[in-house]
């Protein structure tokens, strides 16, 4: 590594902890799919989910696409054919394959996806490797990319399964994607059997509080979590507990589902049109998951729901949804927020909007966040799909109000 | 109020007022359609516009359904039908006629419509003089929802004539709607001749500010301007004037919807799929108006954009959009607010949602305004097809971000 | 016609009588929208159906395009935009608009509409004068164009019909748009009561026989009608009578909307689908007319149904449709065929295609019947909604299989 | 028959070679997806086509569901929903899952699948074992009702190929499915090596003809080929050979996809709104084919075109396509037909519509063929997709006029 520029030569923490870090989670990807038949590889069971063999290809060419292309010397793509393919919505990126259509995609073949994979492993181990011997400001920039990959690749980890579920519940074997002990679903039930069994409120004096991430703070965050910047927010109480299956039977039962009066218009077309009558999942008093067909234990939290369901509740509970301000502050107050991460997304009543002072990562990749900020509502919080090692009190998913086939719980809040 | 009931039994100057006005604001309605061909009552351009006589029909129907029915002794609806032909949305008052179909209700006939006018005024005009006799807060509560219907007549009288500049629009004979030099486009002519040079930007310092209608204030309000609460703003800037037809065409000559950098993702698709090259009703160098087709001066604001093109505009300009705390703040400083009102609706960067604390009026008229609060955005301000006694600087107009029919434009904010 | 010019400069009897049924067939169109609201002349139930303004428009663009613009020397189109709005899909004269569209043209207003038929009509008149100044053949071929302009308004007053009630039958008011007893449901009830008590059958031998219009008979005929040709039938049996209202209602009785077994598949998805349970204006006891709201005699013609409906009675009643060679022969045969004319189209097994040797029309005037020879059924007869002296053994009328807003009823064959 | 049991206990020649027969078909669509990725088992590019997997099970579960289960004692159906799965349209046999979400049906995987057709072949071979043991007729008719399923198998080998080269169509990798020098796309090559020379007409007289399968003939028949029957036909010419892609690129050339006049109107609309400007799998100067991307002679036979470009390509040649009575009549002829079987279904003029005399198969096997007898089109012959020993000149294949993906070309006719 030569006689000079040392302290650079030598590989800094930060990028061995990132080569390490590269293994694990496109390690993890994988393993996603180890137990799937191979026709489930191109499963799409709807124009907003992907097929899980995509989910592994665009994710390769996130990486191949942004950082080796224009950064290692030398780099040939194979195939620009794949870059039309497996483009997820990057319009600066160029033209792409019709998204409902993800599902016609048999070819290529999974084991030509795997050793593009093993490919781009490569190149991307020989990228980390050279970082030291870049400037240093150019070392940072690219193992900034390489971060944003491997936290995007983690994002479409949690899509796989919610696509997956998705696929699944629309045939009528109602199959299990799970591998066991080791699956997701496992990981809830153990959960749920820790429930805490407070049912209580804790209140929040609010004032003017900041949110979002310090630009200071060099820790990852997404664009959209940025800047930090103050809020006024008055006195509010946040429930401790999510909102179980048993407390929205009652509201199924007291004709939660036919009284316009307790919905937002807009979702009171969507339950006439699509004949909503209980959560995504729920079938009888049992529920479809990655398990298969499972009972739906009444203290478990209730999920699968779009933010007009979650809303509708909590004007029939007599309360309402937290801001995403409020849901912050309490998170990271000293007090925490009990069954904040690891169980359920919580919808807030925040539409997706910027930050004030909100600056899109410039270039390509910024393509990210910012152009999602309309029609769609925060989650907050994180779920038994995501990645244990991928979640913050800043981060803000999002999702229309439609939606119903993400891990979404609710927490209500009033005051 | 005093002992005896005997000053209660003449009208109040409230009263007298209401009655005044209750004429006024009927009298105007029926003058919009006095230029009509006969076809053009029935005419409905699209689905979310009404024939001009359903309007007449609708703002009958709330006063005989809201006023007449539970509160005028001895009134007798006299067709059930009608009920079901011009309910717009009240679910608790019962089923309706789907609103795609309004333009087939060719009957009843407009002079059957009229005559119903007729009958309806009387009765609210018998009400009226018999609100002395009642006790205060019964009275009090008649006559604001009197109020309330004169207010949402005046709404549909702006509704009205956008939903005849739509259906006209569709027509190759380019028509003309408009009665000359009282009609809106006149006015509108006249108005921006007197649209001041200035073309700068007024700044204000923020920090933690009131908006909203303040409950103690007796003047009218709807529902959602309420509660007046706080908030918290960083210093900005507002541009002084709207933004001109020529800088559009600035925006346009320099590829403003083919760059799709400059686009939130949910309006790019529209800007493809609708094929949208210029607002909605520019024609070349000419805009069709409610006088027909007619120059476009260059100077005077641009008009009928959505507020994905208003976006765009404002992130090509390097600036954004206000929010509406911004908004409301400055047209209630002391300096005030250039071309706030009478000219054009302002899009502002708020999505439509409730105000902390905010409370749906009771009964089946709070369906008004509280059940529309999601994928909307906020408009502030009046425009020229607005009543011109119809507008308050904490008025909080709504429309879905891809909506280009109604009389909008936008002011920019940064900072 | 002789050796000398003058006898041709009289007017010829041809040419007087043309004169006469042009004058006749003008006013009919006229007299058919004397009862109706100003409203009801846009009035557009459904993409097939037209306005009544529109069929009065496109009856007389058709003789400006056809036979003023291009045969009657100095004539004048005053606004060719009309010829866009009023063509109805001939693709050799050009652009036109939008069909499901034709409901939004409430300009122009019918006073401009009606003074154009004026002004075309005197046209006509100057270029009938006129025709016993032209070479003999170039006056047959003018006289036959307007002949054909005459029969094309005679199916459009039919048309006229048909889609006001249909359009009607969307108002919940069910108003009537028949003027009394001249109208076409007064004639159709006058009909109904002498309908022949005979429920028999009819025996024929079949044979090779011949159908088709004969080219050296010199009536009028469409070109689809033409020419006469040798066709092979089996010996087959007609019913005597169209399907009463109370033998289909037995079929309902039996579940023949219910039972798949007796629907073509393409019928039964429609049946599901659309949830048809009854012929198209059935309602409980009653039917929806053109008089509004009727008893519906049980021994009257059932109408109102599709081919897919008259198909499978057909089947449950151990019968069948006839074919169109079939209908012709009974109907000119010496026995002849009840009930054949100006009650119900009555649909036919037969596929609507060109005969052998059929040759269309030379010119734009020829995309009248054979372009449309796919996908679409025969009918045989006429209604009590056909002018009285527009009906022949020959004629062929068609619509989808589907369609259900015609006079069509059915009669059976078996055999 | 006879008087003693045992020569109905040795197995009939028919019986034998039913076996040999049912071990040869079940064995060839096996073979069809040797070459396959797994991935391609669920293709399904379209809600028409269905996927590989999904033909491997429909075939068996008719063996299933019409031969094993009624009448094979002691067979047990494992999972009744993969009856639910499987079932293509029989709806008198029950509920079905929605074809256009074959696709998603990625379980049962292919093992179980294959697993299954083993199961019923077993099946199969013990009840054609034990035909002699049954009552003659009893046995005619379950051997009747076995090579139906051998036919109905057959047909769906050659969907299966249809409909994997429509699935390959939409992958821009342009993939190739075929297994090489066996396969079908080498069969087609080969055999357009040989297409004649000749160009030329052969005339018929006509007269009255009979068409149709003889219900005396014992040979295998489907039940929309019979009765046999009358029909009268003019003299007539057919083309000797196919039109071929030169023929075809001529049209192409002289505007035929931009000439209304040409077309029917419902062919018409379609070319505008799909904008079709060639045939369905024409690319450049090349084809996509079975065998991907190939060069297109021009002496080929022009192949995947709809019935709508058919005709106007043959309205554009001056002449027309035949009837099926034409074709059979030619093709039955001493002098027989050139190119009738094996390289392209070819389009007929006729509406596929039932035989006079008409009996479908009864029984839920009857809802075979004449519950598709509207808005569709006979082929006849048959095509390189086509199993060799599936082909009959009475065979009445039938589409859709807009369909494209089969095998179909088209002869000339004219007289």
């Amino acid at each position: 590594m030569g006689s000079s520029a040392e302290p650079r030569l030598r590989p800094t923490p930060l990028h061995e902890g990132l080569h390490r870090r590269l293994h694990a989670v496109r390690q993890r990807t994988e393993a996603l799919i180890a137990a799937l038949e191979p026709e489930d590889l191109c499963l799409q069971g709807m124009a907003d989910a992907s097929p899980p063999k995509w989910h592994l290809g665009h994710t390769t060419w996130f990486f191949e696409a942004f950082l080796l292309e224009p950064h290692l010397t030398g780099w040939r793509v194979e195939d620009r054919r794949w870059g039309y393919l497996f483009n997820s919505y990057y319009d600066a990126v160029g033209e792409r394959h019709p998204r409902p259509d993800r599902g016609l995609l048999t070819r290529p073949p999974i084991a030509a996806v795997l050793a593009w994979r093993r490919r781009v492993d490569a190149g991307l181990a020989t990228l980390l490797h050279d970082l030291p011997h870049r400037p240093q400001a150019e070392a940072d920039a690219l193992a900034a990319l390489v971060e944003l990959g491997l936290q995007h690749e983690q994002q479409h980890q949690e899509l796989l399964l919610m696509d997956l579920l998705d696929g699944f519940s629309r045939n009528p074997l109602e199959p299990a994607a799970d591998p066991g002990p080791q699956g997701a679903e496992a990981q809830w039930t153990r959960l749920i059997g820790h429930v805490p069994a407070t049912r209580g409120w804790t209140s929040h004096p609010g004032g003017l509080v900041s949110i979002g991430h310090d630009l200071d703070d060099p820790g990852f965050h997404f664009d959209n979590e940025a800047p930090r910047h103050r809020v006024w927010l008055e006195p509010f109480e946040l429930a401790d507990a999510l909102v179980s299956n048993a407390a929205y039977a009652a509201f199924i039962a007291d004709g939660g589902y036919s009284r316009p009066e307790l919905w937002m218009s807009e979702g009171w077309a969507l339950v006439q049109a699509r004949r909503w009558q209980a959560p995504r999942y729920w079938r009888g008093e049992a529920e479809f998951t990655l398990a298969g067909l499972r009972p739906r234990p009444a203290e478990a939290p209730v999920r699968h729901l779009s933010w007009f369901e979650a809303d509708a509740y909590a004007r029939w509970a007599g309360a309402r949804l937290p801001s995403e301000a409020e849901w912050e502050l309490a998170a990271t107050s000293s007090a925490g927020l009990a069954m904040a991460f690891g169980l359920l997304w919580q919808w807030t009543a925040s539409p997706y909007r910027p930050y004030p002072g909100f600056e899109p990562t410039p270039g390509a990749v910024g393509e990210y966040n910012g152009k999602f900020m309309t029609s769609q509502f925060v989650l907050r919080g994180s779920s038994f799909l995501t990645p244990a090692d991928h979640c913050r009190s800043t981060y803000r998913n999002f999702f229309p109000p439609a939606s119903r086939w993400m891990a979404a719980g609710l927490r209500l809040a009033r005051g």
